[in-house]
C-alpha cells in the first residue's frame, strides 16, 4: 500500500507559503499504513495535472490532491478531474444547503459564484466539508482511490480525520495489514542534544524502532515509530520504549501525541477544582491565549492582565513603585509582586507571571536580551525563577510562555523545578 | 526559462520535517527569472530518482536536487547521478583538504567514511560548500543544468547565494531575460468570493497578469504576478493593476507583502504619538499578543486585561453588574463598558474590546456560537459592533482578533466601518 500527494498552488512554487499540508498528510498516511512515496507540487496547469493523475492511477493505491478547489477563476482541479474521468457535474442539494448556511450563519449574502461549489462530479463520492464551502471529491477506479480536498489546512484536516482515515481503514487496509504504531512524547525545558545525552545508548532503548527528535521553540517532540506483523506485539514494543524513555527523561515529558501543555494543565486544574490567573509582561498575552484556546477553559481560567508598561504593573497589579525603582521591571521582586497581585485581584488559587527583555533592543550587560523572570504564587508560597532564552524576540516569547506553564504544571504535580 | 526541484528525503514524506528548502529555492528562483514549475519529493530510491532526472533533462532549463548527499549508506544521490550521466568518480584534493579541516577545527577525528565526500563526478563542476562536508555538483548537458546540493538548509542557502544565483545570472539569463514582478495585497473583513465579485471582470483589471486569492482565517491575500520583457514596463503594469484593485476593494486592504495588521497599526499609533489598550474576553489575549509581537510596541501599547470571567469584567474593568445581568456578558453594552473600562484604567488614547461565544459550546438561539461583540473607545466616542464568525473555536478567535484590530485601523484612518 502506498500513496501519492499532489499539491496544487503557485503560492507553494514561488515560496510564498510552506507546504505544511503535505507534512500533515505524510504523517497521518504513514500512521494509517499507507505511506507517501511521492509528493508533487504543481501550479494551476491542466496538462501537468493530467499527467500526474495518470501516474497516480497507474502506480499508487491512494492519491490525495489538495488545493485548487475554490470558486474563483484560478481554481482548475474540479473541471480537470471531471474531464480526466469522463464525468459530468451535477448539483448536490445537500452541499448547496450547507454552503448557503455557512453564509447565512455569518450573516453575509451568498455571492452567486458559490453555487458552483455545490456542483459535484456524478460518478464520485462527496467528502463532506463541515468547515468550508468546497466539498471534497473521491473517485474510486479499479481499486485505486483519488481524492481532491481543499487547500485550507483546517478544512482539509477535519475531512481527513472525520472521513478519509476511517474510509481507508474500512475499505483498503483490513486485508494486507502491516502494523505501524507511533507515539509522540512531548517534552519542554531541555534542548535536543541534552535530551539525547540523557537518553544515552539509543540502540538499547529503541532496538529496531525509529526515534525522531523534532525540536521547536516550544520544546522537543520525540516520535517513536514501531513496525510489526502482529498488533499486540507491536504495541507492546512501543510501550516498552516509552517506559525506558520515561525512566531517563520523564520529568521533561508533559504529554503525548496531540496534547498541549495548556490542555494538560486545564485537565489538572479541572480535576482539582482550582482556578488560575496570569500576569504577563514580556509574553504579552500568549499564555492567556493558550489557556483560552482550550474549550471550556472558563471553568478554571479566570483571566489575566497584560501589564506591558510600568504604570499598569502599579495601577492594576499593585506592584510597588519602590520595587520597580529599586530592582527594575525585569526582576525577581517584580515577577513575584505581579503574580501575587493578579492572584489577589482575581481571587484565583494559582497564578503565574512573566517579565523579561524580549528584544531585539532593550538589553544591557547585567540584564541582556532574553532574560526572563517567571513568577509563581499560590496561597502558601510565591517565588520567581530567571531564565535566558536567547536573542530572537519571537522565540523568546514562545519559550517564556511554555516555561511559565511548565513551572505551573510541575508545581501542580509536586515535581521538582530543576530544568537540568 | 523554467525550473524543477527534486527533494530527496524520507523525513519529508513521513511529515517529520516541512520542506522549507523548497520554499526558499522557489522564492529565489522566481526572483531570478527561472520560476519553479514543479516540486517533487521522493525517498532514497534509485528508479524514482532516475525517472525524475529524465523528466528534468527533457523539460526544464534548471533542476536543483537537494538532499541524499551524506556519507552514509542511505544517501544515493551521488552514485545515481554518476550512473545517469555515465560518469565516474575522481578524488578532489581541494575538497578533501576542506573536509579534513572542518573536522580538525571542531577537534573531532575524521571518520574514514568522510573521504567519500571528496569523490566527485569527473565531468561535472564542483559547487563549493564552505559550511559543510558534502560538495555540490553541477552537470550541464545540451544547455540544461542539473545541480545536486546538500539538504542542510544553511549549507544549501550559502551555496545558492554565493555560487548558483551568480552562475545562472551569467550563464543562462543574460540573453533571454524576462522580468517577473510580484506584489501581495493583504485584505481582511471580506471573504474570497465577495472580493471576487466586487472586483468584477477580472480580465479588465489584470489583463495578461496573474491574480491569486489566498484565503485564511486572518483574511484573503491577493497576489499579483506580472511578466514582461522590459523592467520599467513590467513595474508600470503592476502598479496599474494595484491601482485598479484599490479602486474596487481599497478599504479592505490593510497592507502589502510582509505587512501585518499589528505592524500597520503600530506605525500609525507611533506616528500619531497615541497609545492603545485592550480588553479581551473571547480572544483571550491574542490581540495583545499580536501587538506585543512587534518590536518596540511598548512605545504605544500600554497593556490589556483578559477578563475571561464576569468577576474580572466587574472588578478590574468596572463593567456594571447591572449591565451583565440585564444584557449578558456577550452584548453591546458589555463590549462598550469593557472598552471604556480598560481605556480609563490605563489612561490610553484608544482601546478595543472583544466579548463573544467562541464555542464549541455555550451558544443559544439568540446568541449562537460565533457571535462576537467588538467594542471601541476613544475620548470622543464609544461603540460596539456585532459579528458572526462561525462555529470553529480557533477560527473564531483568530477572526475576532483581526476584526477588532481592523476596526481600530479604520477608526485611526477615519475610513468607514462598513464590512460590505
Amino acid at each position: 500500500m502506498k500513496s501519492k500527494l499532489i499539491s496544487i498552488g503557485d503560492e507553494i512554487l514561488i515560496g510564498q507559503i510552506v507546504n505544511t499540508n503535505a507534512s500533515y498528510l505524510g504523517e497521518r498516511l504513514y500512521s494509517a499504513g499507507v505511506p507517501v512515496e511521492k509528493i508533487v507540487v504543481i501550479g494551476d496547469e491542466e496538462s501537468m495535472l493530467i499527467s500526474e493523475l495518470e501516474d497516480a492511477l497507474n502506480n499508487y493505491d491512494v492519491t490525495i490532491i489538495t488545493g485548487g478547489l475554490g470558486p474563483t477563476h484560478d481554481d482548475i482541479t474540479k473541471p480537470v478531474l471531471v474531464r480526466f474521468f469522463n464525468d459530468e457535474l451535477v448539483k448536490d442539494e445537500k452541499v448547496l444547503e450547507h454552503v448557503k448556511k455557512i453564509f447565512s450563519d455569518r450573516k453575509i449574502e451568498m455571492p452567486e459564484i458559490n453555487v458552483e461549489q455545490a456542483m459535484v462530479p456524478k460518478n464520485s463520492k462527496v467528502i463532506w466539508n463541515e468547515l468550508g464551502t468546497a466539498p471534497g471529491i473521491l473517485f474510486e477506479r479499479n481499486g485505486r482511490i483519488i481524492m481532491s480536498l481543499p487547500g485550507v489546512p483546517y478544512e482539509m484536516k477535519a475531512m481527513m480525520e472525520n472521513f478519509i482515515l476511517p474510509y481507508l481503514e474500512s475499505n483498503l487496509l483490513k486485508e494486507n495489514k502491516i502494523f505501524l504504531k507511533q507515539k509522540t512524547l512531548l517534552t519542554t525545558g531541555l534542548g535536543e542534544s541534552s535530551l539525547f545525552e540523557k537518553i544515552g545508548d539509543i540502540k538499547s532503548v529503541i532496538g529496531e524502532a525509529k526515534l525522531a527528535f523534532l525540536p521547536s521553540a516550544e520544546g522537543v517532540r520525540l516520535r517513536i515509530n514501531v513496525k510489526g506483523e502482529r498488533e499486540t506485539e507491536t504495541q507492546k514494543q512501543l510501550n516498552e520504549i516509552e517506559i525506558k524513555l520515561r525512566e531517563k527523561i520523564g520529568k521533561f515529558i508533559y504529554g503525548v501525541n496531540e496534547d498541549s501543555l495548556e490542555k494538560v494543565i486545564g485537565k489538572i486544574l479541572r480535576d482539582m477544582k482550582k482556578t488560575l490567573s496570569v500576569a504577563e509582561s514580556c509574553t504579552g498575552g500568549m499564555i492567556s491565549q493558550k489557556l483560552v484556546s482550550i474549550p471550556g477553559s472558563s471553568d478554571y481560567y479566570l483571566g489575566g492582565v497584560c501589564s506591558y508598561s510600568n504604570k499598569e504593573k502599579i495601577n492594576i497589579l499593585g506592584v510597588k513603585e519602590e520595587t520597580l525603582k529599586k530592582y527594575g521591571a525585569v526582576s525577581e521582586a517584580t515577577a513575584i509582586e505581579m503574580a501575587e497581585g493578579v492572584r489577589k485581584l482575581t481571587k484565583s488559587d494559582y497564578s503565574i507571571s512573566t517579565t523579561g527583555i524580549a528584544g531585539p533592543d532593550g538589553g544591557f550587560p547585567e540584564k541582556p536580551v532574553g532574560l526572563v523572570w517567571i513568577g509563581y504564587s499560590d496561597s502558601e508560597i510565591s517565588f520567581a525563577i530567571d531564565f535566558s532564552f536567547g536573542s530572537n524576540r519571537e522565540i523568546n516569547i514562545r519559550r517564556a510562555s511554555m516555561r511559565a506553564l511548565e513551572i505551573l504544571r510541575r508545581k501542580l504535580l509536586k515535581t521538582d523545578l530543576n530544568f537540568k
